[in-house]
């Protein structure tokens, strides 16, 4: 699969910066040896795995850095190679001369993910557990971060493992049929086929249902927050995220451009955008703004719409709701400023499932992030449960679920086996290519070349 | 001088940022027994010092991470304390619920450098060595980080503390005369003093003649690109650097700010400092833009002074350079244009010292480079080379220098032993704040602070 699995690779490991240090490694079989040309200390290349050394790097008479190098032997490693971690001063300069020194003593710079491709080409875990690495560093949220780290770990691979190989047992029986052609032998029993298909649709669906939050948690939550010119719609972003991040006044139409800011409630991260109020206008970059408030709006997963209740009529509102409507995304409706309200207009209100705020008072702002978290069926993630989060493996789960559908129907139907393991076939396609049983280097490239270098 | 010098600390000891993997530190005698209260895998506590053991990290029911932990036992280790390197995967939640388990279970927050200022107290190197440490991570040339690495293993210090300890013997000697008083016994033969003191200076002054050069490569240079409106310092800027960093126009007083950018040039850090042409103007910004370029002038290194020879005649060019001397900074003076100079100018501006460019066909640019290197005498500094690059230092040997010309002109002048034992006395102490023989919390505090947490 790939070219040169053995050469040497270093890359930085830990972030850019000034630090106290930093965190150079290296994988392939030469990666010891290579360190040990360049380490005065003792002799890297007779050390036990997992052991940490001191002393110095060196560059021909140039003396580098004091480091401490520790060594793992393959295949007691990540990468299940031999592996070098130094860990030297945190400085720029002293990362770029060992990163020289070792370059120039037969190491290559590695390419982004490399280390974990390596790690999955040599069989450390499938490949939606690799894909769970990346997601793990870039988790944004205690939630997301544990939905990743249980993937990482093991999450569906195992199950969808071994529901794939009842079913290669099914199509094997069933090519085995063809083989025997005319002689009407039927090797897979069409029962105990439908029955396996019904399991695995079962825990299939579990999965695809699962996306839902584990897309949520994973990439959080465009909120928009939207409604005419001075509804509040800064005053409630400030006070959701508990600063002022708007500029807020009572002109209306203070806000142009969108604004946006990110907020964790109850581990799930909403990125509220503020928008200009909805009206028409004349000011040409004001009317610039309503024009991306309204992509914007179509955009989002969810809308807070605001209605200034000191001034709004119930025609008004329902005129309001009705433009809303139609652009079938959910949508909370906020009536702000409730100390100014006129009582009859609340009582009208009082059945039309709206949630009363006064921003500026943070008057059941609580209330709101409930509803919001509420709508998103947000649960704590704990330990060893599974969510997919992956969009590639939620389009495989689908595109399988249709390929057992399609197994199903054909045996309705009474279509002959060739059909049958058409299907089948099909269907394991998709389901191993999440794993990665099935992987082609287009798609191990797509997914590697995203992850960051030294990963 | 520390209050609970072996409770737990903890920080991050990597850059902040999504990452490969990030490190966390813990020092202190319970270390190694925290982190086994989060420690899933082998009994920390029962592995020798310098291993590196897999496992996972939790939090009561909730795994927070797959890590690597190393183990290092005092006096075995940066700070001759028990010690633990949390290897986890570089993403800012992890660290933090880490860090946040870790507080739970007994370690506290580091201060910024207490790591190394623990390292310091248990004796692991002297305060010049320490202060080297933070040098070492800053360095911001290859030659920055051989000064900061050749003063950490040692540098200048051995010498001085052997040095101390002979003129030690004889303040001893000397106040043992003191105690005979009326008896006229000389134990310190003044001949031998004079002689240790003369040895002690020369190694001083070799010290503090090297602070020259060592500032300019820890600090690099600031250097002015000045002259009249025109003359093509932006381009210069640019030709330097080589990037378009500054906008260059033909309009006159097209640079207002000062722009900055830095560059290393033979293993020193320039800071070039384009500035507004020097001119009386009414446009308010501009002149406010030449006021601050003549501050510039004032503190910088080295000015290069730019003229237009496609306009400058040779009365304007001595009117500028009486200026430029009344400023009393070392300057380069550089002719610009020379494509479009009158050869009549150029012939009479020969034996002037001129280096004559064109900025923008990058003509004699290296010539300029070689100039400004020669100026600070720059060579490459070497595995070994002592250097002073710290003020502090510096300030100290320039005063243990003065108390010990004191002594021998007191020798000289036949003053009694009381009084030459205090100029003595005043010289260890000078002598003895540089390596930290003599330290107060205060000082300590006023260099650990500036050291960054984690180190």
């Amino acid at each position: 699969m790939i070219g040169a699995a053995h050469d040497t690779i270093v890359a930085l490991a830990t972030a850019q910066g000034v630090s106290a240090i930093a965190v150079i490694r290296l994988s392939g079989s030469d990666s010891i040896a290579i360190t040990q040309q360049l380490f005065r200390g003792k002799k890297l290349t007779e050390q036990p795995s997992h052991t940490i050394h001191f002393g110095t790097l060196v560059d021909g008479d140039k003396m580098i850095d004091e480091v401490l190098v520790s060594v793992f032997r393959g295949p007691n490693s990540f990468t299940k190679e031999n592996s070098v971690e130094i860990s030297c001063h945190g400085s720029p300069v002293i990362v770029k001369e060992i990163i020289k020194a070792l370059l120039k003593n037969g190491a290559r710079l590695a390419l982004p993910g490399e280390f974990t491709k390596r790690a999955f080409l040599n069989g450390r875990f499938d490949l939606a557990q690799a894909e769970a690495v990346a997601d793990l560093i870039t988790a944004e949220t205690d939630n997301a971060r544990q939905a990743a780290l249980n993937q990482m770990r093991g999450g569906f691979s195992k199950e969808i493992n071994h529901l794939r190989e009842e079913l290669i047992h099914f199509a094997s029986l069933i090519e085995l049929e063809l083989d025997f052609g005319e002689e009407d032998v039927e090797f897979a029993k069409r029962d105990d086929l439908i029955q396996l298909i019904q399991k695995i649709q079962s825990y299939l669906r579990s999965l695809i249902l699962s996306f839902d939050q584990g897309n949520v948690i994973k990439n959080g939550v465009p909120t928009v927050i939207a409604g005419k010119p001075n509804a509040g719609k800064s005053t409630l972003l400030n006070t959701l995220l508990n600063e002022e991040r708007a500029i807020v006044s009572d002109i209306p139409g203070t806000t142009r451009d969108a604004i946006e800011d990110e907020m964790v409630v109850g581990g799930i991260n909403f990125r509220f955008i503020d928008t200009a109020g909805l009206r028409e206008t004349e000011d040409i970059i004001e009317a610039m703004g309503v024009e991306r408030t309204r992509e914007r709006m179509k955009k989002a997963s969810i809308i807070i719409y605001l209605f200034d209740l000191s001034t709004e009529t119930m025609d008004n509102i329902a005129k309001e709701e009705q433009a809303l409507k139609a652009l079938s995304i959910p949508y909370f409706k906020v009536g702000n400023k409730i100390d100014k309200a006129d009582p009859a207009l609340l009582e009208n209100l009082k059945d039309q499932n709206f949630t009363f705020i006064s921003a500026a008072d943070k008057t059941n702002i609580q209330q709101l992030k409930d509803k919001l978290l509420a709508h998103f069926h947000i649960t704590t993630v704990k330990t060893g449960d599974v969510l997919v989060t992956n969009l590639r493996h939620y389009q495989n789960l689908l595109q399988t679920s249709e390929s057992l559908d399609r197994v199903l129907s054909g045996i309705d139907q009474g279509i002959t086996g060739d059909f049958l393991a058409m299907d089948i076939r099909q269907a394991l396609h998709y389901l191993g290519a999440i794993t990665g049983s099935i992987s082609t280097e287009d798609l191990l490239e797509n997914i590697f070349s995203k992850f960051c270098i030294g990963k």
